[in-house]
């Protein structure tokens, strides 16, 4: 027996003979029994020791040397590479783990529902069915078929009026919106209007692309557009349809001057249509920018409906901005993945979004009862908002109530609902938490209320 | 037979009535037959018309309703929805078309060479085995399985020397460049130095980012670091492992000099790994990070290897560039999608990655070697450059040749050979064409050389 043989077992009663070669040679060097710098055999000697094909043999050290593991010198044969191992450092920062979804945090649908059997045949066909041409550089506001299929989608179920060309594909709203602060930038925009209360990380993603936030305060019919006028911006993001987070709608007045407001100063109306398909009690509430597609940006993304973590969105440009939102999105990334662009056409046209749309309102509309329940049961004194649509509620509370601090024993608690006070640009108003239902059982929001009742 | 029976008609032999029942009705709307604001029959009274159940009635509103195209009001039962149709409008830009890969067009792979089976299975596996938290926001920077698997690949196939937390998953060079220069600018760094002759659109990319480019020239051992140093600069864009498009290899002499170099200015190198995988006849050549992890930030992509349209890539982040560099990630997109990364850690840890490459490797090198034998054969005078590695050579031409043109002429032929003309940043030097070969079969590449041949 060589000194190879014993070096490389082979079981030829076994198949994949050349597999096992590779293996065998592969675990000789990661463990050391192979030192950089050993001179193998040639292709014919090895073949002979081992009694396999020389062609099994050839194969084996391309596959290796394919992976750095052996380097082929021409006249010197074959040795074992010089390899560079990595070794763990620790990162400067922390970095965000990958937990449960705490109970009652907003801003996130039920992950456990996500449809894997539906998308993966969605994804199947997009890759059975794709050309060659699929899987060269792409257009960069996303695969023809994509737009198509979300003008329509767009068009039926926000009544949105936009043409395929008017879209661009996004990896979510946070992109949008970085597209549109980019171009805004650029044409000497330095100050954005935001509605006050609202998302932390809308307004601080602003601040760090460089722009200023105002504050606009919202009231029970939305945002108020004569502060939004005295504001002297050109620029503000809505949520129109559901507010983040008092849940109220803008008020069809309000939609008539908001717009007229963007004609008078030249401006932009940017709509985050963040959990538009949401409504349970009353009818849809169509979209601002089908009323003015010259002057309102759409942005949404699947991520409350389907998932976040496909990093999948669209923008709806206005033409006068086009252009440069197409050219902006070329530069940030020269387009997103076009298999999963096809998939998602594929799962648009097939019926399967709304199919999978109209099984989580049920199952959110449900959710949403056991909290409301639990809340007039748990804490009865409680003023509830914002609860005919979306993801999540609001809790008033008692003025001088410390929201932030209740948040922080609350998140001691295993519980993750948010401040309002830390919501708002401006200090001071209603104190209260928003509470969000969709990734919980009723059991265990019903079990979440009552702990939280008693930290009240 | 009622009204609505002539409206809808089902077959109850064949099965799912329910879906015949939406489509029907979804056909009325969209065909105009029920006009927007028609009211529908209660659920109970359409479901003895057409002697179906009534929870097949309410399934079908409830699915109508869900697409936008009926509204249920309370004490007014359903009508049918005003939807604003979306008509289609020109972009006012030329929309980037689909085409097949025209021969001798550098920088793309063989695309009906990509390996659809396995890549299927892969990404079924990470469906399947996907936790719910990975369809969460996750990692800004890719799902950590990836981050591990890539640490490893790039450690032994290019002796990178990169621990999972120093690297972030991109959309892809363009993606890995705009984040570095987003934060090189906000350091202060307004120029940055760029291999001449290199790729144009890496030089347009970085000014319509907002830097001013500074050529630096390459000779026979890569970039000229005398020349670098006059620049001024404190920071470059390499291509060391196959200079693009000269075909180069940066001399080792001159490796230690550039990072010599950018210790003396504290400056940064960015090595573009474009196609470091492709090496035909000759020792691979590691990179330059493993070298100096702390000045060197590595990008690279699948795009050569698998397909660009995949927009999958990383970026190697020096420590010191790190935290800043994972912030403007996360402002750009908030990540990448998951499903897609996890599949990718899974094809990298199966070995369907090295194999899929083994496989390229050879098709490349046949094809390589067809345009050689033919360009010797057809165009003698030529001298061929940059053959060992990568999937384009050059062909220098006789002072004086107007390049453009004559690429001009092939264009007009269906070929798509690029002018060494065009790849200059400051005009003059030598006369070529750079010729793609990684897409085409050895007899196309040969039947394109001789056409190219007529021009010449």
């Amino acid at each position: 027996m060589s000194v190879w043989e014993a070096l490389v077992e082979l079981d030829r009663t076994r198949p994949r003979v050349g597999d096992q070669l590779v293996g065998a040679l592969r675990e000789a060097i990661t463990r050391g029994r192979l030192a950089p710098g050993t001179r193998l055999p040639s292709t014919r000697d090895l073949a002979l020791d081992l009694g396999v094909s020389r062609g099994l043999v050839v194969g084996a050290y391309e596959q290796l040397a394919a992976e750095g593991r052996l380097v082929s010198r021409r006249g010197s044969g074959t040795v074992v590479a010089e390899v560079v191992t990595a070794l763990p450092r620790q990162r400067g920062e922390a970095v965000e783990r990958r937990t449960a979804v705490a109970p009652l945090r907003p801003g996130v649908p039920d992950l456990g529902a996500f449809p894997r059997t539906a998308w993966r045949r969605a994804y199947e066909t997009a890759l059975t069915s794709a050309l060659d041409a699929d899987f060269d550089y792409g257009d960069a506001t996303g695969v023809p078929r994509l737009r198509s299929e979300l003008s329509a989608y767009l068009g039926r179920v926000r009544a949105a009026l936009v043409p395929p060309e008017g879209l661009i594909v996004t990896a979510g709203v946070t992109q949008g919106l970085a597209l549109l602060a980019r171009v805004l930038l650029a044409r000497g925009h330095r100050r954005i209007a935001l509605e006050d209360p609202g998302p932390a990380a809308l307004r601080d993603h602003l601040r760090r692309l460089g722009m200023e936030v105002v504050p606009v305060p919202v009231d029970e019919d939305g945002v108020d557009i004569g502060a939004l006028s005295r504001t002297r911006t050109r620029a503000v993001v809505l949520t129109p349809a559901h507010q983040f987070p008092t849940g109220v709608v803008l008020a069809p007045g309000r939609r008539a001057d908001v717009i007229a407001w963007s004609r008078r100063v030249d401006g932009l109306v940017i709509e985050d249509d963040y959990d538009a398909e949401y409504r349970y009690d009353r009818e849809p509430v169509a979209c601002l920018q089908g009323l003015a597609p010259d002057r309102v940006a759409l942005v949404g993304s699947v991520s409350k409906v389907l998932a976040p973590g496909l990093r999948l969105g669209w923008l709806a440009a206005p033409p006068p901005w086009l252009t440069d939102l197409c050219a902006a999105k070329h530069d940030a990334d020269n387009g997103g993945p076009a298999l999963q662009q096809l998939a998602f056409a594929e799962f648009l046209s097939g019926g399967g979004y709304d199919r999978h749309l109209r099984r989580a309102r049920r199952l959110h509309r449900e959710r949403r009862d056991a909290v409301v329940a639990a809340l007039r049961r748990h804490v009865p004194r409680a003023r509830i908002g914002g609860i005919a649509a979306g993801l999540h509620l609001v809790i008033e509370l008692p003025p001088g109530t410390d929201d932030v601090a209740l948040a922080e024993r609350a998140a001691e608690e295993g519980l993750a609902p948010l401040a309002l006070s830390t919501l708002r640009i401006r200090k001071g108003g209603t104190r209260g938490l928003v509470l969000g239902y969709a990734a919980h059982t009723p059991h265990e929001l019903t079990t979440a209320v009552r702990k939280l009742a008693t930290l009240l």
